[in-house]
């Protein structure tokens, strides 16, 4: 089974969340993007992929998932898909529908993340909105980080018997997705952060977890981790991290 | 097996998208939160089965479905559950897969359609943040709404064999939520739809083909179905219909 990640080269991005759970589980992948254009790829490899797929069929967005003939899109789709296959997920049903349903939930914190430095539109340049970033990122760090946090520190605190896994008593790719969310957060928003993680100590003692798993740690340490940067989902603006 | 749908009354909102689905499949469901709260309804219904479900585990937003104990959140996550149940997509892995993707692409697009409105923040009134929306309304008009209709429209085109199909040779789940939208945007930006559809054929034919279904039309005819309204996801403002 060759599995190939189709994902713009330059950011951790997207791809990032499907890249961890491949490093955690210590599968090999090839990661399209990453690979010169002389090898087939590239940003055109991927942008060739996004048009018309194995099947013909276009996908919106990338990450795309190619595995064999199919390919599949969207994050959460492909975790979903990888969960069971890299054993980072129990074979339960009930519990991945749990496992989704919250991964899903990150998926729409990380995009409320990135609207912060682009209210207005992606096609403009962060300085071109940045009144208007200046505002949403207020409302975002005095009212929507909170309550995207609070929620998943309970999810925690509640999930019994746990040692900060956030479905069932063993480790699973939501908790690496919200770890490399954790992570970003702290580098976008570092004030913020300062001030609301002593309130927060089952999602701290997850990021302490997650970062100190092997395959992980070694991930993170090597140069195949790319580093967050200011074109990337979470991006540092001080005046942004009210 | 007795299907409970939770989410707020007063609006179509994320739950419609549920609702279409039990609809069409004609099948009994109990939308918790058009019932009194002396049935065990309204708001106050759906705010308690966020903060803890059968489980004692939180969800971040409505819909809800509840399942005996069992509760899905994440309108993506509910039909990937439930169209199989239902009928309405083939028992076929790929194709699930595929599906699934197309539905997480169409809640990206139903959250910039929302945010098309409030750029800013939730938590303010429209008129609050009126100047940014009619910014990122006017973007929202001229360069994602076209990419995210072509995308549709595409996906459709290459479906070979297809009458208005988004996957397969059938009838799908995923349908119901593009003529959702279609039918949501005709009624919040009718200008540019007006400007867009006649080069988009496809979603036309499949407004058409779900529209006609007999259970489906039945429902949109009834009392059951709210109206849109300026509350909703799809608000029509003129000003932000470029």
């Amino acid at each position: 089974m060759r599995y190939e990640l189709y994902y713009w080269p330059g950011i951790q991005g997207r791809g990032e969340f499907v890249r961890l759970a491949f490093e955690d589980a210590g599968v090999e992948y090839v990661d399209i993007g990453l690979l010169p254009a002389a090898q087939g790829g590239g940003a055109g490899a991927v942008s060739e992929c996004l048009h018309a797929g194995a099947s013909g069929q276009p996908h919106f967005a990338p990450p795309v998932l190619k595995i064999g003939e199919e390919m599949i899109s969207q994050v959460a789709n492909i975790l979903l898909f990888l969960g069971p296959r890299l054993g980072l997920i129990a074979d339960d049903a009930a519990l991945q529908r749990r496992a989704h349903g919250l991964q899903l939930t990150l998926s729409d914190f990380v995009a409320e993340i990135h609207d912060t430095h682009h209210p207005i539109g992606t096609s403009l340049y962060y300085e071109d909105q940045r009144d208007e970033a200046q505002r949403r990122g207020k409302l975002f760090v005095q009212e929507r980080l909170p309550k995207f946090l609070d929620y998943f520190e309970r999810v925690l605190a509640v999930n019994a018997g746990s040692e900060a896994y956030l479905v069932g008593g063993a480790h699973s790719y939501v908790d690496l997705s919200l770890f490399q969310v954790m992570t970003g957060l702290r580098y976008a928003f570092p004030r913020a952060m300062g001030r609301l993680e002593p309130e927060l100590p089952a999602l701290v003692a997850l990021v302490d977890r997650v970062g100190s798993r092997t395959r992980l740690a070694s991930y993170l340490m090597s140069e195949r981790r790319q580093a967050f940067n200011p074109s990337g989902i979470f991006r540092h603006y001080s005046e942004l991290d009210g």
